[in-house]
C-alpha cells in the first residue's frame, strides 16, 4: 500500500505541474490532482502517526488538525482574494460536516467492524461538545438571525466582534487542554500513557517532521490546482457550486484526516481518532472560520459570518447528533453508520440544491 | 375490568359494522368506534405483554410498536390512496409526539406514583436518543429547509433518497439491536433476565398470538370505520383536520402502546415501557413515515417528506425534551408530568391553529 | 468591602430620593442608582447566604432565586400597567441570559480559577436541564412558531393556556424537590450535610431575615428611580431600547444573584452558585413570565408569550450551551469563559440591533 502512495506521489505531483502550465483539460486534472493529494495525505497520516506515538495522544491530535486544516486555510485565503466568499463558506461548511460526520463516521464505522466496544475519553468528549455547541449553535447562529434586520456594516461589525471572541476562546481553550488541565481528567479515567509506551514509531522524530513538511508542501501546491479545476468540473458534472464547496472540497480536503483517524480507530486508539475528527472540526469552526472574517477585511470583498440556511441548518443538525451519538465516550459500527448516513443525506440535499 | 372489555368488544364490533352499513350518525359512531378501539387495544395489550415475557423484553417492545403501529399504516395506505397527504403527515406527527410525550409522559408520571425512582438501560436510551435526532432533527429537518429553494420534482427526489437511507439506518439498527450485539449492553448493566423468569404470562405462546392477531384485525376495520367519521365529527365541534390528524387520531391510534406501555410502567417493567413508547416512535418516524414515502409513489399524489412548520417544530422540541429528560435512564413522576405538560401545549397550539 | 458596601448605602439611597423628588439629570441618577443596588444586593447576598447556612443548600438557593426576583416581578408590573409589553419581554429574555450565561459564567469562571474541578449534584443539573428546555425550548417556542398563522386573540389564548401549564408544572416541581423528593438524589451522591455543619453564618437568622427584607425594599425603590432613566440615558448613549432591557436592566437587575453566586462559588459550595443561577431563570421563565402574561390581562394593553426572534433564538441558544456545559455536574474555569464568551457575543449583536 505505502509503496503504490509513493509510485502516485512521484508520478503525480510531476504531472500537476506539467498538467498546469500545459493547461490540461480539467477533467483530467481533476482525477490526477484528488488522487495525488489523497497519496500525499497517507503520506501524512503516517508521519502524523508516527509523530503521535512520540509526543502522545492529546498533541499529536493537535498535530492531525494543524495539518489537515493548513492546507484548507491557505486555499481559502486565495478564494478570499479572488474575492469568492460564497466558495469559502461552502467549504468551511463542508470541513465541518466532512469531519463531523464522515471522518468521525467512517472512523466509528470501522473501528467498529474490527472492535465490538470502543472507548474514548468522556471529559475529552463534553469539553468537545459544549465548544461544538458554542462554536455552531451560537457563535455561526447569532449573525445569521440578527443580521436579518441590520445593514451591512452592523453585519460585518458583529462577524468581527464574535470572531475576536471566538479566536480568544478558542486560545483559552488550548490553555485549559495543554497547560491548566493537562492529564487531569486522563488521570481520573485511568487513561494513562503506559498503553503508548508499548508501540514503536514507524519514523524518528526528525523524518517525521521532514515528510509532514514536504507532504503538506505539496499538498498545498496541488490542492491549489485541484480547485481551479472545479468551475469547469462542475459544469461539466452538472454540480452546483454550493455542492462542490460543500461536498468535494471536503472530502479531497480533509483526505489527510481521514486517512489518519481511521487508521487511528482500527488500531483502537479512539482518543486520537475522535481528537482528529472533533478537534479539526473545532479549529475549523472557532479558530479558521474567524481568522477568514478577519483577513477578508485586507481584501476589496469582506466575508461576514453568515452561510446560507441549509448550511447552517446542516451544521446545526450535525453539531446535535454528533453531540449526542459520542457524549458517552463509547461508539460502536452502528452509530459510525447513523453519522454516515446524515452526511450522505445531507450530500444529497445539497446535490439537489 | 377484563370481563368489561371483553362486553365492549362483543357488543362494539356488531355495533360498528351494522352502524357502517346503516349510515350511523358521525357521532354517535366516533363513539362507538373510539371504545371499541380502545377495548380491543386492551386485548393487545395484554396478549403483547404475555408475548414479552416469554420471548425477554426487547423482543416484547419490539413486538408492542409493531403491533402498535400496524395499524397506522394501513390507515395511513388508505389515506394516501384517497390523496389526503395533509392528513397522513398530520397523523405520523401526531404519533410521534403521542408516544413520544404521552405514551411515555403517562408510564413516567403514573409510574412515578407507585414507585419513587425507576430505571432503564442508559445504553437503550442513548441508542434512542441518537436515532431520535437522527430521524427528526436530521432526516425531517432537511429536506424541509432545503425544499424552500427547489421545485418539486427535486423535493420528491430528495424526499426519495432520504426515505431510502432511513429504511436502511432502520434495518441495520435492527441488525445492531438484534444481532450484533444483542445482550452486550445488558450484561453490562447487570439487566439480567432472572427478573423475568420468574413471571407468569397470562396466556400462552399461541393463544396470545392468536388473541394479537384476531384484535389486530378487529382495530384495523374498526379504526377504518373510526376515519371516515372525522370530517364530520370535527366539524360538529369545531375541531381543523390538523387537530384531527395530530391529537385524535393519535390517541385513539395508540391506546394500544398506552394500554401497555402504562401497565408495564406499573409493574416497573421500564425497560419494556420506554421500549414501546421511543420505540414505537422510532418505528414511525425512520420506517413508517419513509415507506408511506415510497409506496405514495405508486398513487396519483406522491409525498414528500414536508411537513408543515408547526409539525416540524412540534416534533423537534418534543425529541429535545425527551432525550433531555430520558438520557439518564432514570424516571420519576415529574419527569412524567413535564412531557404531558408539553403535550398539553402542543394539543392547545393544535386546536387554536 | 463589607463597609464601603454599607457606606454606598446610606449615601446611594438618600440620594437616590433627594435626585428622584429634585429631578437630577439622567446620567447622574443612572450611575447613583446602579452603584445603590449593587451594594444593596451585596447585603441581600451576605443575608441570603447566612441563611442558606441555616436552612441548607437547596431551601437557601430557593431563597435567593426568589429575592432576587421579587424585584424584577415588582418592576415588570409597573412596565405593564404603562403598557410598555417589550420592554417587560426584553428584560425577561435579558434575565433569562444573564442567570444562565452571565452569573453562572462568572461562578464557574472565578470559582474554577480557585478550584480546578468544582462539581455540583449531577441530578439536580438534570432535574434543571429538563426544565430549562421545557421552558424555553418548548413553551416559548410553540407560541412564537404557532402564532404565525393565528389572529391576536387565538395567539392571546394560547399564551394564556401555556402559562397556566407553566405554573402548573413549575408548582409541580417544587412539590417535587420539596417534599415527594426532598433528599432523594442528595442521599445517592453522598451530598450530606456534614460539611455544611461546620459553617458559621455570619448573621443570625432573624437578623438576616430583617436586612433582606428591608434590602430587598430599598433595592425596589431604587430599581424603579433606575428604570426611569433608561430612555434618556439609551438616547445618550445611542443604546437601543433592546439592549438596554436585555442587558443593562439584566446585568443591574441580577447584581444580587451575581453577588451571592459568586460568593457561593468561590467557596465551592457550586450546589447553591448553580441553584441560584439555573433556579433563577427557571422561576423567570416558568413563572414569573407566565404570571405577568396572566397579570397583563388586567390592564389595557395584554402581553402574548411571543418574544422578538432574536431574544428566542438568543434564549434557546444559551439553553443548548448551559445544559451542554452543565450536564456533567462538574466546572472550570474554561467553561465559565465559554459561558461569559456567549453572553459577549449576543451583547454585541443586541448592541448592534
Amino acid at each position: 500500500m505505502g509503496k503504490i502512495f509513493a509510485a502516485l506521489i512521484v508520478v503525480g505531483v510531476p504531472l500537476t505541474i506539467a498538467g498546469s502550465l500545459l493547461h490540461w483539460p480539467s477533467v483530467a486534472m481533476f482525477i490526477i490532482c484528488s488522487v495525488t493529494v489523497i497519496a500525499l495525505s497517507s503520506y501524512m497520516g503516517r508521519a502524523t502517526e508516527s509523530l503521535a506515538i512520540v509526543v502522545g495522544p492529546r498533541v499529536g491530535g493537535l498535530l492531525n488538525a494543524t495539518f489537515g486544516n493548513a492546507v484548507e486555510l491557505i486555499i481559502s485565503i486565495f478564494a478570499l482574494k479572488a474575492g469568492l466568499v460564497g466558495v469559502v463558506l461552502a467549504s468551511l461548511t463542508g470541513s465541518v460536516l466532512g469531519n463531523l460526520l464522515l471522518v468521525a463516521g467512517l472512523s466509528f464505522f470501522l473501528g467498529g467492524l474490527k472492535f465490538k466496544r470502543q472507548t474514548f475519553s468522556v471529559h475529552d468528549a463534553r469539553h468537545n461538545s459544549g465548544l461544538l455547541i458554542f462554536a455552531v449553535v451560537v457563535a455561526f447562529v447569532i449573525p445569521e438571525i440578527f443580521s436579518i434586520s441590520m445593514d451591512e456594516t452592523k453585519t460585518l461589525n458583529l462577524s468581527i466582534g464574535i470572531s475576536v471572541v471566538m479566536i480568544v476562546l478558542y486560545l483559552a481553550g488550548l490553555l485549559f487542554k495543554l497547560v491548566t488541565h493537562r492529564g487531569v481528567y486522563a488521570a481520573l479515567e485511568g487513561h494513562g500513557n503506559a498503553a503508548h509506551e508499548e508501540e514503536e514509531p514507524e519514523w524518528g522524530k526528525k523524518k517525521a517532521i521532514g515528510i509532514l513538511l514536504l507532504a503538506t508542501a505539496a499538498v498545498a501546491y496541488v490542492a491549489e490546482s485541484l480547485v481551479h479545476t472545479f468551475a469547469a468540473v462542475g459544469e461539466q458534472f452538472g454540480w452546483s457550486e454550493l455542492f462542490i464547496g460543500v461536498i468535494i472540497v471536503a472530502i479531497v480536503g480533509n483526505a489527510a484526516e481521514h486517512a489518519s483517524a481511521i487508521l487511528m480507530a482500527m488500531k483502537n486508539k479512539m482518543d486520537v481518532a475522535v481528537e482528529i475528527a472533533v478537534g479539526s472540526t473545532l479549529q475549523i469552526a472557532m479558530f479558521v472560520a474567524p481568522v477568514l472574517v478577519l483577513i477578508s477585511l485586507f481584501f476589496p470583498t469582506p466575508m461576514p459570518l453568515v452561510f446560507t440556511i441549509p448550511e447552517l441548518v446542516s451544521m446545526i443538525t450535525a453539531v446535535f447528533l454528533a453531540v449526542s451519538i459520542s457524549n458517552d465516550g463509547e461508539t460502536n459500527w452502528f452509530e459510525g453508520l447513523t453519522l454516515l448516513a446524515a452526511y450522505f443525506i445531507m450530500g444529497i440535499g445539497f446535490y439537489l440544491l
